[in-house]
């Protein structure tokens, strides 16, 4: 067989090779069949094309030509072996439907490469994810950990939208007082109106409310007088954030994402049990009987850089107790909302 | 009743008040009953104490003389209204066990309450253990959230002891390149044995064997030859470690917990899809048939300081695939191996 390797090609001369050996690998061009290197040590392993060099040689030149081969290689095979016609392309790959294939219908997906010990700016997914909508495809990441196992994981915009209507509480007469770093209501009817008209707080035998920071401030918007308890006198909203923000890691980060979660309707609750920030429900209609929340989220800063790791540990946690990992982004358009979950192509 | 707050006592004065009332509560002293903070403030919350100030009034002179007094009082009132006995004590409180009372039996653990906020050295949740641990108690955390709910764990040395027998493979002829950020081992023969023997790396399609830098960097201890993929020349132990370290983040402190649980005769694979840096078996008795993983092992600096949150989500995780959540710690001593837990008390 008569070829040449340029640059992280493979270039099979005209003549030199049948047609039907090589369907829907590479791309036919005017002076032969053009193959990517994973599609070629692919297909070296599977003794179905010879050039010459053994599976060492040609990965070893291969590894040297194009970065993360290695990576692409992985993830190449895995879905050709489960049936996947799968095509390079600038996203790493192109992936068909299954029965679909190359020149017989359009790809459904686009994949991502990437290894686990490689860190990702937050911003390129959510670019990602754009470009992939822009084009109705799925948009999925292939981690690729030490031992060369494979996860998937689609990353798609999450549309946040619960059924709360506004609270309706006259806050005006409620007797709140900052303890330390929690907010105590101190008056029964405030305290069991509040807890059952949106599930705020914790209502401590019927009589007290405890309102974490977050809710507290968010109250303070709605009219809610809160006294500090250490001076007795009562916060501006200003001096409470001030103080919470002191108190408490991200705290205004946090309230940026409670506030926009709250205002679109869902009822927003602490997800410390499940190591995220919030938990949400669509809706709590009655508080005696508390749904199952469907989402977590987790408040990201616009600079995060994603550790694959912690991101694997906290899908995983969200699968496990049946709920969607959210990801809430705070970019310099506002609040972005992206949904990851393992996925199986 | 005639009282009197002395810094973080409530001290009721002898006769003015029927011992019977307070029976476990407090501690009489010479002249009276010194009652803690919190005690104070449950029993006023309980109608059974009358200082003539509201509650209200009480908690916010108590949060003014006693760091995390809120804290404390969210612990005490939820072990009190489980029937537990519960005594102030250096480490916060001394907990009864079922049935047991202060002053006929001892206290089966130490609580020490922290808030969700508050980040730990690790190093302090280590010597804690140590000291209860002395004097054979449990050791709990009563970690209290930012919406005042509780979660106990357990923490506890774990003895981490596989069943592995040392690796017999002669290595010395295998042929292993490293390719990017990974180890294959072309010769079948050696792909197969090292498969087989200790569950190294990842078989491909029973001719190759893709090994993990650690598992690679521990095995060239034992005598495996790497030769560098872009050089073709022969790694040394220190040369391939350097590159390694290069490569993956944090390889040096993972390589010495990964040696270390090996040469305790576990076998030890990548815990990515968990989020933590190992999954380790007891044994591996036939690779065809591999068993449920008892551990999740994250390897921490010596200087680490736990954020709450995450520990929350890594216990968690680790808890909803029934595996125990081991954290490797690197002492000046060294390793260590704190298993936490989920408590219920």
């Amino acid at each position: 067989m008569v070829f040449d390797i340029k640059g992280d090609k493979v270039v099979l001369s005209k003549g030199s090779f049948a047609e039907e050996d090589f369907s829907y690998y590479g791309r036919l061009k005017g002076d032969g069949l053009e193959l990517s290197l994973v599609e070629a040590a692919f297909l070296i392993e599977r003794d179905r094309l010879e050039l010459g060099v053994s599976l060492k040689e040609f990965m070893k030149r291969a590894s040297g030509k194009q970065p993360y081969f290695d990576l692409k290689y992985v993830v190449y095979k895995d879905l050709r072996e489960r049936g996947y016609y799968v095509q390079p392309s600038v996203t790493d790959f192109r992936l068909y439907p299954r029965g679909g294939r190359p020149g017989e219908g359009a790809a459904s997906a686009y994949v991502y490469v990437l290894s686990e010990r490689i860190p990702v700016p937050f911003a390129d997914l959510v670019q990602k994810v754009k470009l992939t909508q822009n084009v109705r495809k799925k948009m999925l990441l292939a981690v690729v950990d030490g031992e060369s196992d494979l996860t998937f994981y689609e990353a798609k915009n999450a549309r946040m939208q619960g059924k709360m209507t506004p609270l309706t509480v006259d806050l005006s007469e409620a007797d709140a007082t900052l303890l330390d770093d929690r907010v105590v209501i101190w008056d029964q009817q405030h305290a069991v109106q509040l807890y059952g008209a949106g599930f705020y707080g914790k209502l401590v035998d019927e009589k007290l409310l405890q309102l974490s920071l977050l809710e507290c401030a968010y109250l303070m918007r709605l009219g809610l007088p809160v006294e500090d308890g250490a001076t007795n006198k009562r916060f501006t909203t200003r001096q409470f954030t001030r103080k919470a923000n002191a108190l408490e890691p991200e705290f205004v980060r946090k309230l940026d994402v409670y506030t926009d979660l709250r205002d679109r309707g869902l009822v927003v609750k602490t997800g410390f049990k499940f190591g995220s920030h919030f938990r949400a429900y669509e809706q709590v209609s009655d508080v005696r009987a508390i749904p199952h929340s469907k989402y977590l989220v987790h408040a990201l800063p616009e600079d995060y850089v994603v550790m694959l790791p912690e991101m694997s540990r906290a899908v995983r946690l969200a699968h496990g107790v049946r709920k969607r990992m959210i990801f809430a982004y705070g970019g310099k358009n506002g609040l972005e909302y992206l949904d990851i979950g393992r996925a199986k192509p």
